[in-house]
């Protein structure tokens, strides 16, 4: 199927239940023998996807069947089990936002996101905003304000431009749970000379 | 097998089985009736796995059998099929390395790294050079320097203390590829009240 992209709804459905799988992975308390039962199902799937199997990560094969470039990213990819994944929102003005629910998968200190996980949603929603359609441009620094401790649950992140100076467009953006801000961001992007005014 | 801490061999391998899933399930061109048989393989492990599950997050549970609280850590669980994992090296003057395969799993532009995964790496870096044993520390902020792309592959996460003032703990750190530098990090961490000396 990967040859006419009909397959993406089953790829898809794959993914949400490896998604799943992960959760249980981390939180089973199950005895010896049903994980090792487990674990042999497992590998039989393993075996059976890999009958065929792109040589490289998703992003650099050739798109032949429709499958988005995007569909092995490791925030948004409908591919990539990994992804939580966040569904970018965009306002008329060019800000986003995404509304997540970050589980067991995503633990640092416990009971609360991974700060890194922090900074990884805020750099792809900084970059979502700064990276208009047509005009790519490519994250310089990026800068995280931890304010308090964001717990595992529903959160809310959002980013805006604040403005633009020649090649560089300056970004800012946070997470917030339901008691407000947890962690704050500031970002400056970078138009490589192709993409330039 | 959850009463004794002898099942942790088990569930190790259970989530490296899942790491490879993961991979697989980005990378795999199988046709439509391989990926159903292979779901009804996951479908049939998260049905096992669930037999028993913790009621929240790994590091919230009552650590009544051995297992490390940081087992379900997104970055160096043992049992978190999303953690590469991270495996810390620490030497003598307190700074801290690690090196890591990063695959299809961690993509974000064609063939690289997301760039929000370099930070997790480095936001957990630095929080483990800054975090001595019996000296805890929350990070206050943190800053990426974005250098150039990070390839998907190899690559060396390391960092160290630069100064410490009163309660604020200066790190740096650094990721680098068989190419030198890719992305630079500086980040800044706060000892709560009760651990100050």
């Amino acid at each position: 199927m990967g040859n006419d992209g009909s397959g993406a709804p089953a790829y898809e459905a794959l993914t949400q239940s490896v998604r799943r799988l992960i959760d249980a992975t981390i939180r089973t308390e199950a005895g010896a023998g049903t994980v090792v039962a487990a674990k042999t199902h497992i590998d039989c799937a393993i075996e059976q996807l890999s009958e065929s199997l792109m040589p490289g990560s998703f992003g650099v094969r050739n798109p032949f069947d429709g499958q988005p470039v995007t569909s092995g990213n490791v925030m948004i990819g409908a591919r990539n089990p990994v992804a939580p994944p966040l569904v970018i929102h965009r306002d008329a003005g060019g800000a986003v936002w995404t509304e997540i629910t970050l589980g067991a998968a995503y633990e640092g200190p416990p009971g609360h996101v991974h700060g890194g996980v922090c900074a990884l949603v805020l750099d792809h929603v900084l970059g979502a905003t700064a990276h208009e359609p047509g005009r790519p441009a490519y994250t310089g620094t990026l800068t995280l304000r931890y304010v308090r401790g964001t717990p595992l649950g529903l959160v809310r992140a959002e980013a805006w431009v604040e403005r633009v100076e020649g090649v560089k467009t300056f970004a800012k953006g946070q997470i917030t749970d339901s008691q407000g801000l947890t962690v704050g961001a500031e970002g400056v992007f970078i138009k490589p000379r192709g993409a330039r005014d």
